[in-house]
C-alpha cells in the first residue's frame, strides 16, 4: 500500500468503512496500474465527466456499482488481504460496469447483468490469476475482456438484454480507401487524448486529461509511458493507413496506451534496449488492433482491450531477456 | 471403484470380460461424474429409449461403438488402471459416439468417423489431463467437445462426411422477439426434463426421468444438484428471455445442468455459501449457453456442451476461496 | 550442434560471419526440423526455384529477410547460445517472410510488416517455448501461425497494407460434388510433391523434390516420414471425399508432412506400435485441415500450419504411453 498521503492512510487505518472506499478506488487507479487513491479519485472525476458530457450517466452508475460489487464479491470469496488493499479486484469489474451500460439498452436486467458480471469477474480474475502465475504473468484485463464479451454476446441470445450500441454483424471486409488519410492536427490531438480515455470506453479529451493527471499523480513515469504509446500509436495507425475516424475517436490507441504502460512499468530502469522493446510491443499492438477489428466484424462484438492484453502477455513471456541485468537464458 | 453391489465388483474381479463391461458402464456414468456401473446401466437404458423413440437407432449403436473403441484405446495407451477402472477414458468418447450419429447422415464413413473420433478422443482425454492437471482441474469433457467440433466441420469440407442436423451456418443476429415468451406449465417440465436428457444430445422426458435414476442409484446429492439445476437453468433462461422453443426442448439447461453437479461435487459438505457459488456458476452458464448460440452462429456448428466446460474450469480454479475450510490466500 | 562435414564446422568455428550464415542455415532446416545447414542449404535452393518458377521471387527475398531478422533478434534478445546456434530461433520468422509476400500486395509497407513480424516471431517464439515448455512441448510454428495471421487480418484494417492473394471471405459451406473425384496418377503424384513443398508455401513438384533431398542429407528417417506422411495425406483426403484441387495443389497435405515428420521424430525407435500411433495423428490432421478450412472461410484467411500445430501438441502430450519402454501412466 503506497500513497502520497500519510494523513488519508491513517485515516483508512482507523475506519472500515473509509478503507472500503480506499480499496474501491485503488480498484479505479489499478485499470491503468495505479496503486494510489488519488489516481483512483481522478479516474473517477474523468469518467464522471466523460458521462456527463456524453449525456450518459448510467456509464458513471454502471462502474461504481460494478467496482462495489467486484470489492465486495472479493471480500465473500476471502481474497487476498494485500491484493484487496491495493485494489487489485477492483479494476476488471469496473471496467465491465463501465462497459455494458455502453453497449446494452438501459432496463432493468442490465443492472442485473452488471451485478452478475462484476461478481463473476471476480471469481475469473482469482482463476486467471492462477493460471497465469505459472508463468509469472498478472490477468490484466483478460477478465473484463472475458466475461463482457460473453454478456454482450448472450444479448443476441436474450430478448430482455438489449444492444444499443453494439457494432453491427458484418463480414470482414477490407477498409474503404474514401475513409483513410491524414488527419487534421486537431484531429490528430484528439486521437492522442482520446486514446487514454477510451482505455475506459470514454471518447473525451478532457477525461482524457484528468486520465493523464491520474496516473501523473503517483507515477510521472506512467504518465509518460501512456501519452508516448498514445502518440506512437496514432503515428503508426496514420502510416499504416487506418480508418480516419477511428484514429481521431481514440479507437486504433487505447489498447496501445495500456501496452505501453504495462511494459513501461515491467522494466523499472529504462534503457534504450528497454524503450525500443516497449516500443516494438507498441507498434504491435496497433497491428493487432486493426486485425481484432477485421476479424470481429462477423461476431457483432467489440474488441475491448484483447489486443492490450495478448501483445502484453506475448512480451512479458521473455522479459528477462530484456532487462538490463542479463540472466542465463532457456535453452528452447 | 465403489459400487452398491458387492456381488457385481466379485464377479468383475473374477473375469476379464465382465470387468471390460464394468469400466465401460462406468464410462458411460462418468458422462454425469458417477462411478457406478449400475447408474451407466440406466444411462444406457435411457439412450436406448431415446434413440428408440426419435427411431435413431443408429444414434444407440455409435455410443456404445465409440465408448468400447475409446476403452480399448484407452487400454492401447497403457492408461492408468485405477483411472481406467473408474470408467474416466470412456466418457468422452461415447459422447463422440452420440453426437457424430446425431450431426451426420448415416454412411460407411459415418462409422470411420465414429471410430476415428473415439480414438482420438482418448488421446485427447490423456493430453487435456496433463495439461489441466497443472491447476488441479480435470479435463471435463472438452476432449468430447474439441474432437466433435473438428469433425463435425470437416463435414463441410469432405463430400463423403454429409452433414444432417448441422445448424445452418448464418450471420449472428439477435432472438426474435416473436419467438420468446412464458411457456405453459408442460413446456417448462418438459423443458427441465429435457434439460437432464440433452446431456447426451437426446431430447426425451422419460429417458430425462431415467437419467435422474441413474444420478440417484450412486448419488442422491448428484441428482438433487442436477434436477436443480435443470430447474434454475430453465427459471433463468425464461428471465433472460431465451428463444421459448431452445428452453423447452433443453438446449438452454444441459450445460447449467453439468455445472450444477460437478460444481457440486466439488463442495462435499454444501453450505449456504457453496450452494450460493453453484447456482451463481449455474446461472452464469445459462449466459454462456446464449452468447455461444449467437457466437457459433456463422460455424454452422453447435456449442455441444463448451458453456459447461468453460465456466465449471473458471469456477474450480478459485474453489479454495470458497471451501468451508478457510485457506490463506495467494496474492495476485 | 551437428552436422555432417567436419570441416565446414571448422570453418564455421573460425568466424563470425560464417558462423552467423551456418545459424540461419539451420534456422531454415528447422522448418522440417533438421539441424544442419545442409538440408538448410537444399530447403534454400527449393525456395528459389519455386520463387523463379512462380516469377514472384519477393518470396525468396522475404524469407531471407525474415530470416536475417529473426536470428539478429534473438541475438539481441540475448537467446539461449546452443539454441541459437541450432536454429531454433529463424524458422519461424523464415515461415513469416515466406508467408508475408505470399499473400500481401508488394509494397514498402510490406517489407516493414516483413521486418516487424520476423521479429515479433521471435518474441513470441520464447514466449510460447517458456509456456510449452511447462508441459514438455515445443512451440513448433505456432509463433509463424500467430503472428502471420494477425499481420494478414491487419490488411483488411489498413489500407497501406494490401491483400492479393488472400482467400475471400465467405460463408461456411459444404464442398460441391462436383469438386469432387478420383484424381489422375499424375495429379496424385504432383499431390505428393506439392504436399511437401506447400510446408515453405511453395506449390512446385522440383521444389518439393529439393525438399526430400534437404531431409535426407541430415535424415533418411525424416525423409520417410515426410514422403510417408504425404502419400497418406493425399490418399486419406482421396477416401474422405476432399476437393481435387485442394489435394493436387498439396493443400490438405502440407500439415499432415509435419505432423509425420514431427511425430516420427518423437519414437526414436519405430515399432508398430508408435507407426500406429503417428499414422493415427497423420489423418487426423487431414480431417483438421479440413475442418480448419471449413470454419476459417469467414475470416478471409489461410490455416497456415495450424492444423499441424493443434494435432502435434494434442499426440505429443501422452507420448510417453506410446513410447517402447512403459512407464507407469498418471491417473487422470
Amino acid at each position: 500500500m503506497k500513497s502520497s498521503l500519510p494523513s488519508w492512510d491513517r485515516a483508512c487505518a482507523r475506519g472500515p468503512l473509509l478503507r472500503f472506499v480506499d480499496h474501491n478506488l485503488r480498484g479505479l487507479g489499478q485499470v491503468m496500474f495505479q496503486d494510489n487513491p488519488f489516481s483512483g479519485l481522478l479516474f473517477l472525476a474523468a469518467i464522471a465527466w466523460g458521462a456527463r458530457a456524453a449525456g450518459r450517466l448510467e456509464v458513471l452508475a454502471g462502474a461504481v456499482l460494478a467496482l462495489v460489487v467486484g470489492t465486495l464479491t472479493a471480500m465473500w470469496l476471502r481474497a487476498d488481504a494485500r491484493s484487496l488493499a491495493a485494489g487489485l479486484h477492483g479494476y476488471n469489474a469496473a471496467l465491465v460496469g463501465l462497459a455494458l451500460p455502453t453497449f446494452l439498452a438501459p432496463s432493468p436486467l442490465l443492472w442485473g447483468c452488471v451485478v452478475l458480471g462484476a461478481a463473476v469477474s471476480v471469481v475469473c480474475l482469482l482463476g486467471a490469476a492462477r493460471v497465469m502465475h505459472t508463468w509469472g504473468l498478472s490477468p490484466l484485463t483478460f477478465p473484463f475482456v472475458l466475461i463482457t464479451w460473453l454478456l454482450l454476446a448472450a444479448a443476441y441470445a436474450f430478448a430482455d438484454v438489449e444492444g444499443r450500441a453494439l457494432p453491427p454483424a458484418q463480414a470482414v471486409a477490407a477498409v474503404q480507401r474514401a475513409d483513410v488519410g491524414a488527419l487534421a492536427p486537431a484531429d490528430m490531438l484528439a486521437g492522442v487524448l482520446h486514446s487514454v480515455s477510451q482505455v475506459f470506453l470514454i471518447g473525451d479529451g478532457v477525461a482524457g486529461l484528468l486520465f493523464l493527471a491520474g496516473l501523473a499523480v503517483n507515477s510521472r513515469w506512467a504518465a509518460a509511458f501512456g501519452l508516448g504509446g498514445a502518440l506512437l500509436a496514432v503515428a503508426s495507425a496514420q502510416a499504416l493507413g487506418a480508418e480516419r475516424q477511428l484514429v481521431s475517436a481514440g479507437l486504433m490507441g487505447f489498447s496501445p496506451v495500456l501496452t505501453a504502460i504495462a511494459l513501461g512499468a515491467a522494466f523499472p530502469a529504462p534503457s534504450a534496449r528497454t524503450l525500443a522493446y516497449v516500443a516494438l510491443g507498441t507498434v504491435f499492438t496497433v497491428v493487432v488492433q486493426g486485425a481484432l477489428n477485421a476479424l470481429f466484424a462477423p461476431l457483432g462484438l467489440p474488441t475491448l482491450t484483447a489486443p492490450f492484453v495478448l501483445v502484453t502477455w506475448l512480451f512479458l513471456l521473455p522479459r528477462r531477456h530484456v532487462a538490463a541485468t542479463a540472466e542465463p537464458a532457456d535453452a528452447i
